[in-house]
């Protein structure tokens, strides 16, 4: 295959999944929205839109195998082909997360309205906005924006803490509210699981760019953060 | 690199990889232990051997990819690569779920006695078990095997209903235990996962040997289980 012929193949690789990234960004919306609006036909919606999510994955991971076969391959394709791998998988298991949302979602609706739902919407937006901004991270070779990615997964932690601690004073002062409150905890259990998924797409593509694997690297992260703000940039 | 010595390295990786997972499977039970039996010691080794897991993960992935480096590869070759990663990750993500447990446990503990664990430690035990024979149908290329983890799944999410019914029984019941009955609710989720996980490596199996991707598929796995009982085999 040639150089040319390559970067093609490889491009149309780089769409499909950013189409697939569009697919499940609209799911996780679509989830907090069937929870938020009462909404039964929307919480469906996501979990029928499943099959071809998994069909997307299952299209991407055998394509990029298929380039790759057709190429005596380098270290650096070789990473590439990894994370691609990675990355697909972790965008099929944050679609994943917004069908269980969905689901506790159908249970909520038939329970009376607890009260607006706190930071839900709010750990949402995030947890969404890490998944768009890990894709073009990823699709563009971008490591800083890879790195804004995964320092925004504190915020999730720290609003799942807050959540938690609110619901559970609700469920003390009226136990009527306890089953209510537990399904909104763990919604708040798998935003924050979304963020970790697109906590693991960043770190890929520092991976890809920089040849080294940063996983389990929170903390030096932080550190060159700190550094870069104490300096002044 | 000859057949043999590209067939030695691969020996070597399968070797790795069940050595990894001999320490995930610890820490799984380890971390169940620390809170059957309240030992904050015990919860914070499992927590503090996950740099040993972490290094052994990055290894793993280092090590394919320098084997396939060095050969021309062929689709099986690929489709082999790829579920090294894939499982090594699974690998790592149990490994994660045992510490969420071990961090849990060092709440618990700090917390007055609920009452016995209920079915937590049986989840554990079918959980353990499925990363156990998961690994063993990885490196043995055991499709049988693979089959009867993927089943086991659905015995851990029955646990995790019981489980969850129970305690909102005991929380409507007592309010002073919701504390502690959320916690052990979570444990019982973080245990569904790493079943999840053993899952989706068990898939990983039937692709490497039959080059098929199996996942999504759970209904099919459970309708040739029921024609097989129902023939008589």
């Amino acid at each position: 295959m040639s150089e040319r012929h390559f970067d093609q193949k490889l491009g149309d690789l780089k769409q499909r999944m950013l189409k697939m990234a569009g697919a499940v960004e609209q799911s996780i919306q679509e989830a907090v929205r069937s929870l938020t609006t009462r909404d039964n036909a929307l919480a469906q919606k996501v979990i029928s839109d499943e099959k071809d999510i998994d069909q997307m994955e299952i299209e991407i991971e055998e394509e990029a195998l298929t380039i790759f076969a057709l190429r005596q391959p380098v270290a650096s394709d070789l990473r590439l082909i990894a994370a691609v791998i990675k990355a697909n998988t972790d965008l099929e298991r944050i679609n994943d997360k917004a069908i269980d949302i969905a689901q506790e979602a159908l249970t909520l609706n038939r329970l009376p309205l607890l009260k607006p739902f706190i930071d839900i919407p709010r750990m949402a937006d995030v947890a969404q906005w890490m998944v768009k901004n890990a894709l073009d991270a990823f699709v563009n070779r971008d490591v800083a924006l890879a790195d804004a990615v995964r320092l925004r997964d504190d915020e999730l932690d720290n609003l799942r803490d807050q959540i938690f601690r609110e619901l559970l004073t609700y469920m003390m002062v009226d136990p009527a509210t306890i089953d209510r409150a537990i399904h909104l905890i763990l919604i708040s259990r798998h935003l924050e699981r979304i963020g970790d998924h697109a906590s693991n797409i960043a770190e890929d593509v520092v991976y890809v760019v920089q040849g080294r694997i940063v996983r389990h690297r929170q903390e030096e992260l932080r550190k060159s953060a700190e550094n870069a703000l104490s300096s002044g940039h």
